[in-house]
């Protein structure tokens, strides 16, 4: 059966990436504390193709893909896929995107009733000869009351739902968890958001959100001083936006930076 | 060329619904006030197919969408195209939504200024020898604040954007326009949402839905009400959303009836 | 702390549905062979509120969805729930739908290679007085290669995916399991989906959506004969939709139907 | 009253945007014959905020949009509102992206018959004292037919509808027109699409797409080939991806590049 992707190509051009997108399978990500956690995984996956081959084999990338179905994932797993791919495809470099939501417990601040939410999240991946490059991302979503609202009102302060955005680059062998990330930001915002409050809770969030007003930009502030801070960081980029409760639209806030710039400020 | 659709179709089923889905295409639609506003419409068209015939032929459905293409659209136009559409394609019946987002201008409730709002509206048309029924939805963008939070909380009370639901049928000859639909809605959350607020509008707004707290239940409840007194109304479907901003799920309340079965109780 | 929602309502009316919606939280299914699946669930649970109360527990509601968690579902646990929620809120009537990508393992029609491919599926129960209704949906993406282009062209015919929905009702204390419905619907289009198809498959596939010419409402007959011929089922809706590769838009054709309906015809 | 925005902020983070995300707001869009279309805009707006100041008056943002609502806006008139909201919010840096649905009349290949097809297009814009940055992007409906599957197939060939996604950036002075792009990318693929296809119609496209095989890699190598030729362009970003007929997930193929690296190769 003749092979039409192996057929040599004229055109002289060299592609990027060349994969599959949109693959929806069972995964198993790696919890912090030892455990892993049963997620769905959408997944991108890609390699390079010379300028002498017509096409790639994406059958292959879809068999990488099923092969690590029962095996918890982290960004080491994610550079090991890589290389897999690499090799079985002959491929210069690789790239891999898988999104999920991950969950986390979290106690009610009164009551301390447990449930756990869902957050957006993220390992991108890619691999050449120069090095593996690694990105993890997460959506947090959080409460922001908004301070002029507060200020000017004689009464009450208009907030509503938001979420921030965080992806970050470490420097070479170092990384962050998901839930380490999660939690550092979801304390940035005007107040936590919980799956499940008593009414002791709904009191806590309330007062606390109302003793902590925050437009996009403190928030984004805030998550720009933390995610500088630290050193295991060299790039970031990182948004807040707000689905306001008095308009139809979003206010957001914006950055993204490396290290080295930072640091010359 | 032979016409694969006129075969004759041997397994005795006669199908309720075969047409497009999903086609966009600019329309123009009637304002109350005599002029029309330009919009995108998203068109599903179907007919029903006799039980003899294997196909339909989809192209004059999408002819007959393009023809109105320049012709400001109400009720009254719909029921048109459906006859068009049961005369040309020799069908018992013929049904159609249509989807677009219809803008409505806002003046500010302190500043006065002016700007306008997006609401998602929909057509939907369905006529037989029986008669012709006509629907008409509306999707009315809100704040709520909550009452519960106001009561336990000694400052502050959560509020979010929320969304006010309503699908309407009328009594023979008898219609809503949308302007009518969507304002006297608007009037029964906590506070209307506005695109355009100067800093004594926000003052406004803020205090309106301090002073105005309303659950999704309260909300609802309060629509029902207003449905059932329009004596134009014999059916409606009405539902309150709130994208809380202490979860990161909805609240929700939702109703249906007949005019027959609210006035027995 | 004073219960809000425990105020009495004076406005006289009873609503139908007041709960929360778009609850996501990891759930077990069970499967057919005796084990479970770990999906991401996406939850809509509610319960009816008499005209005296001004409001209800929401969290509760999801106090009982996470309660949940690690036990498998079926139709038999949605009314179990139902049943937890109609006591514990004092409610008549209780509602739930929850939605989820089941997988099925799929061996390539050629090779033999194993993947597994994602269903769109659903859940909706309702617990009254009168009894337990419930509705199994599922989703399954298929080829379907258009009959007309194939008579019509010298060589070739336009084929694209589409999907075949199905809502089914059973008769009282029978069922179906995701994975029989599935399969047998699957069957009906022009060809099955596969998620890891080698070369040989690929040409298996080809030409089996070639011998096999459908359109959506050749599709959609099929099914409707499938559905009609099961005595376990009162009551379906079914559709299938294709996203035509000649268009920007679908084709489509629906149908509705209650078994003492379709005896009678 | 008092203006919190306008308060002193001590973190000593200046924030590269703040604004206003996904305002709808209808508005018009030049057309390359003289005229104008009116469309559904999806807005953006941002500026900088120096770090002494705590916030940004996201209020004068929405009013610039709603200024533009009735004048038909290009390229050249991105430029000036940007201009317009650096003066106006005393900012360095402003940032805009306008995204909408525009229409070109489409003549089917045979029977010449019109309709008019759907492109989701996107203007971004920065200005700064450095220069104005502009990418224009569209995304072009097409359908592919896999090379693969039509030469190891005895009989047929599978082919889905696909997306060739392009944004780009031009020297200095020049510009492109949607039309012109979009035009030129539709050739590209192994069919263009149409609404409306007569039987004469869908004879022609069946046959041109059979003809006509093409990987995504062969759409994008032709795209990148069409893209490096026009010397107005110094930079772009493209994709073709396809929904295919046979899987559940799409392939795809993603370049980009800046002139200075395609001709130093």
């Amino acid at each position: 059966m003749k092979d039409i992707a192996k057929l040599t190509d004229h055109r002289g051009v060299r592609l990027q990436r060349v994969g599959i997108k949109d693959l929806h399978v069972p995964l198993q990500i790696r919890e912090r504390e030892d455990g892993f956690q049963h997620v769905l995984g959408n997944v991108t996956l890609s390699v390079d193709l010379p300028h002498r081959y017509r096409g790639t084999h994406l059958s292959r990338l879809v068999e990488t893909v099923f092969q690590w179905r029962d095996k918890p994932l982290s960004g080491h797993e994610v550079r090991i896929i890589l290389e897999q791919v690499r090799k079985k495809l002959e491929a210069k470099r690789a790239h891999m995107t898988v999104k999920f939501k991950y969950f986390l417990t979290k106690s009610a601040p009164a009551s301390k009733s447990q449930s756990a939410l869902d957050y957006d999240c993220e390992f991108t991946g890619a691999l050449e000869d120069e090095g593996f490059d690694f990105i993890l991302g997460v959506e947090v979503p959080v409460t922001t009351l908004c301070p002029c609202s507060k200020e000017i009102s004689d009464r009450g302060a208009h907030n509503q739902r938001g979420v921030i955005r965080a992806r970050i680059r470490c420097v070479k062998d170092s990384w962050f968890w998901i839930e380490e990330l999660v939690t550092n930001l979801e304390r940035l915002a005007s107040c936590e958001i919980y799956p499940m409050l008593k009414r002791r809770d709904e009191k806590y969030v309330t007062e606390m959100a109302y003793d902590n007003p925050k437009f996009v930009e403190d928030v984004l502030r805030d998550v720009v001083l933390y995610l500088r801070k630290d050193s295991r960081i060299v790039w970031y980029e990182a948004e807040c936006e707000t689905y306001e409760s008095i308009h139809n639209h979003s206010a957001y806030a914006y950055q993204s930076e490396w290290r080295k710039d930072w640091e010359q400020q």
